[in-house]
């Protein structure tokens, strides 16, 4: 029952200045010293839950099968919050049921809360080092998830807003700005499938057409494009769209579409 | 006398813009093709001690016997400050003598200063790299500490403020503030041990209960904690403390005790 | 033609708030699970070539050979901008041709266009995941560099600007300001040779001689010194000369020199 190259990801509002990611990382070393330990991100900003998801999001469906992500943005910790693992698209996850894992959780192959293990002391705010890293590793060296609590089916999902379809309009909103100023907004890919973009709207502006690469727009331009997470993205080449136009999540974008055939 | 799975930890005020965090990994692996490498921290405030034995108290006790401990905040660099490597519970450290492994040096098995080794140029402001680097793969394989340099048996400790403890009063100050704005302050989980806290002032503010986390206090409501790191804690829930009552390292607390019994 | 220990490293600005960093990772460990993958640096500021490649001069020469260096600063992605992997001075590198690896293009044994892989979808603005990183794992499991594409001859190089030696001045440039706020200039330990110092000038300050360490200077003192990486450095001992006297890139420097002999 043992993986042969076990790996965990972690990712953390824990930033790089303190002893939280270490401490993370020693408790995994010290169960499985051969794993590999991946960072995906430690920067989220404090408590984002819809950052983290997003930032999981994109990089998730790159690892290998069985790979475990271990996520820490934990607002409740040492509340009556639940710390869960789900196993899911092949993945397995650990946190806190915060909806984090929102992406994963239906349909899940298996949702759990996770019972406390021995008899190791748990400090009731930092559930990162004492619950969900002992869990991971066990995930990671083949343990089978039921093995860790009891199945749930109420897990607590993230309310993210979808986009209201009207005909050719989709009015939605910016949910998510990354590090370069680019504006995830809630409308995906999916959403315009088949229709071509005849005009976006946000902050005032207005952008015609849709472009495939930054490079399309002069620079300092504004454009909008599907990005390589399949989200509607605002942005301006060689620029931050958020700080030149004050854009943050909840900014409204419409989109009209000119139906073909 | 091969270590089957040798594992470095690096802890530094580098950042991850520039390329020192690189070299350093670089000459470890050039040494260890085989080594473990993980970064607890390199956001450390630049040459801000305190803050690196701090951020290194909170992760070291996690990893596995053996583990090497590096860390390179070192104003000193290129001065008559030693550069030396520590053997204590069960680790190895390897750093500057500027008081960063205090907590390790009372007592150490042992604490020697790093003799140069081989015909290597040494670049007298990079001793990450050039001394502490090649020192730390050396005790990674299973070196002899004592092939290192000679023993030393005054090294430098930081000088850490004690509290003052006057009965049923103890004065101490922040020592620390985290990413999150949390403030650490230099009274710890044993210097309330058997007693109940009636009030903790800090910054014309007092809080008149210990919480056990941080979701017993109101968003944005002030508390105060014993935290992972056993340091006593003034946080706000959601919020930065640090921030809001505009605290830095030397902001007097007060705490209040009744004793039991 | 198996590498026993695989190295890949990562040098990026994407920053760790992102998916981007943990996508990339994710394809290199689906390609190979027992990579030892090496986080250089992903802060570099945004779309800002000249410190990506300074930051890699800094880090590079100190891997084993066969490192395989992935670097993805690409403000052009997606448009006619080629990608490429080049050998040189016994490593790899593979990321835009857009100056990001000029030290490493003349000599080199190699410089490749990639062509295009397999039938995978390629994100227009995310070539880092789905362009550079399946070349670099080919390249890292010990795949012939000429089988990845054709061989090019006009790589792009950064423009980095020489300093002017005029008999005993040199005129240069400050080119890279570190985390510290050290000033890197145009200015090498070679242009020096066999010369002494007797004035650096910049921003209407003067230091009459070149310092071996930071300590040389009083904290808060300025100093000059040839740095890690054989660049002229104008520092302040324990504070930030580019906030200090307000320097950024391109600020002019001049080095007066009295010949010996």
């Amino acid at each position: 029952m043992n993986r042969t190259n076990p790996i965990i990801t972690l990712t953390t509002d824990f930033g790089l200045a303190d002893g939280y990611v270490g401490a993370t990382k020693g408790v995994i070393l010290s169960n499985i010293p051969t794993v590999t330990l991946v960072d995906i991100a430690h920067d989220i900003p404090p408590q984002n839950v819809t950052a983290a998801m997003i930032t999981l999001q994109a990089a998730v469906p790159y690892f290998p099968p069985e790979t475990v992500h271990l996520a820490v943005i934990d607002p409740g910790v040492g509340s009556s919050r639940r710390a869960i693992a789900v196993k899911s698209n092949g993945f397995y996850f650990v946190g806190p049921d915060n909806g984090i894992f929102t992406p994963w959780l239906d349909p899940a192959d298996a949702v759990i809360e996770l019972k406390r293990q021995g008899d190791n002391p748990v400090s009731p705010t930092f559930h990162g080092r004492d619950v969900f890293a002992p869990a991971a590793a066990r995930l990671a060296v083949g343990e089978d998830i039921f093995s860790l609590g009891k199945a749930i089916d109420d897990p607590v999902f993230l309310p993210i807003p979808y986009p209201n379809l009207d005909g050719a309009v989709i009015s939605g909103q910016v949910i998510y700005v990354d590090k370069f100023g680019n504006c995830y907004t809630n409308i995906r890919s999916e959403d315009l499938e088949g229709n071509r973009v005849t005009c976006v709207s946000i902050a005032g502006e207005e952008i015609s057409w849709l472009a495939l690469y930054f490079a399309e727009a002069a620079p300092g331009d504004l454009l909008a494009l599907i990005n390589s997470s399949s989200y509607l993205e605002i942005a301006i080449n060689r620029g931050s769209v958020a700080e030149t136009l004050g854009i943050k999540p909840g900014e409204p974008v419409t989109v009209k579409l000119k139906q073909d055939g």
